[in-house]
């Protein structure tokens, strides 16, 4: 733990992939794994495993392996999934809706306490155990309940202004869906994810449009008889 | 172009980035950019971009800078967003009808053309132009119109099998929503992209977290004298 503040941000991009892990690990009953049984499991190599794992010290031994539900509990307590962070969601469109709904929020540390909605329309539609709050709401729903993550499923053109809202009403991070870059607004002090599903998609396209190359250039060598 | 083969994978995880700043740089009307006015707008080094863009030669020039159109549509052509890639969703929840709904496929160089429910009560409901299909008629779907992506919006239990069926149709990239691992299954040939929401929400918790660790470690270390 006192090694905490220096743990590189590439190493905690991985983070939730072992508490993942380690999760379905601890369902199948696992009480340790040694780090190339881990490795073989998360296709990774053991010595990035220890590398990782290493930054929180003290749940590897040689020859023993790693405690699953300690470690577990070590990186779940990094990445503060028992926080239980009020979290609200602006913007009840298809895939609010689908966020708001389909979501195990607990899983992960956040309690979504509110859906928003500029469409004054869609005010008091049911999405699971909450119903759809008009946006004239949400800023006393703030000072009530003090959400720290708001969702943003909002279009981009609405992203910066409910950004500037939501900070001075004490959000202090965002899980951005909106096709606006939060990182880019000038807003001090607050934590994004700018998720932005286009492109992933883009990189699984690339990854298809490079095989092809390869093969076609595979084909051209054997061809010039050069491979 | 030739040295495509030799772009490294953070490199490429980079590209949709720079496509998407492109986009919005021709939208404004910039026909020209220099590295340091496009790092300053996407908030990284210009040396990263020099270096980055440097895998495709060319379009930058000393004193110049980049033609915003030339390089977006090289980076474009690399990640294959002319390629049109025929594109099924399988698994109609929330999820599903939002990305079948909402998601501008051909903005990514892909193309939905069917939509899957393993549910046959969901048969025939419209989602935007298509209709939700029963499972039984998958199979000669694929044969009929090839499509190469497979989005998955289906549960863990059920990802596993419906991988198996859609490589044996043919498909050759999952775009995974489900939290079955598909980079997990030995499917040979197939390019994965699992996107893990839960992760991306773990990341945010984290930063949170980290945070207020650090304020408090500041106020002990101050109360303390040692900062």
């Amino acid at each position: 733990m006192s090694k905490n503040d220096r743990i590189s941000n590439s190493v905690i991009r991985r983070l939730p992939r072992y508490y993942r892990f380690l999760g379905e690990l601890m369902n199948e009953g696992v009480s340790k794994i040694s780090s190339r049984e881990l490795a073989e499991r998360m296709k990774v190599t053991a010595s990035q495993i220890r590398q990782d794992l290493n930054c929180f010290g003290g749940f590897g031994q040689q020859g023993y392996g790693y405690n699953v539900t300690e470690l577990r509990g070590e990186i779940g307590e990094i990445l503060g999934v028992n926080r239980d962070f009020p979290t609200v969601l602006i913007g009840a469109g298809n895939l609010g809706r689908a966020l708001a709904i389909q979501f195990d929020y607990a899983r992960y540390g956040c309690r979504l306490c509110g859906v928003f909605d500029a469409d004054e329309k869609l005010s008091g539609k049911e999405l699971g155990s909450l119903s759809v709050m008009p946006l004239s709401e949400l800023e006393s729903f703030c000072m009530e309940h003090k959400p720290v993550i708001a969702i943003l499923c909002v279009p981009k053109e609405a992203a910066p202004d409910i950004c500037e809202k939501l900070a001075s009403y004490g959000i202090r991070a965002f899980w951005n869906f909106s096709h606006y870059d939060i990182s880019l607004a000038n807003i001090p002090d607050v934590v994004v994810e700018n998720v932005h599903l286009g492109d992933s998609l883009m990189a699984l396209c690339y990854g298809i449009n490079n095989r092809d190359k390869q093969k076609e250039q595979k084909g051209e060598g054997e061809e010039e008889n050069e491979s």
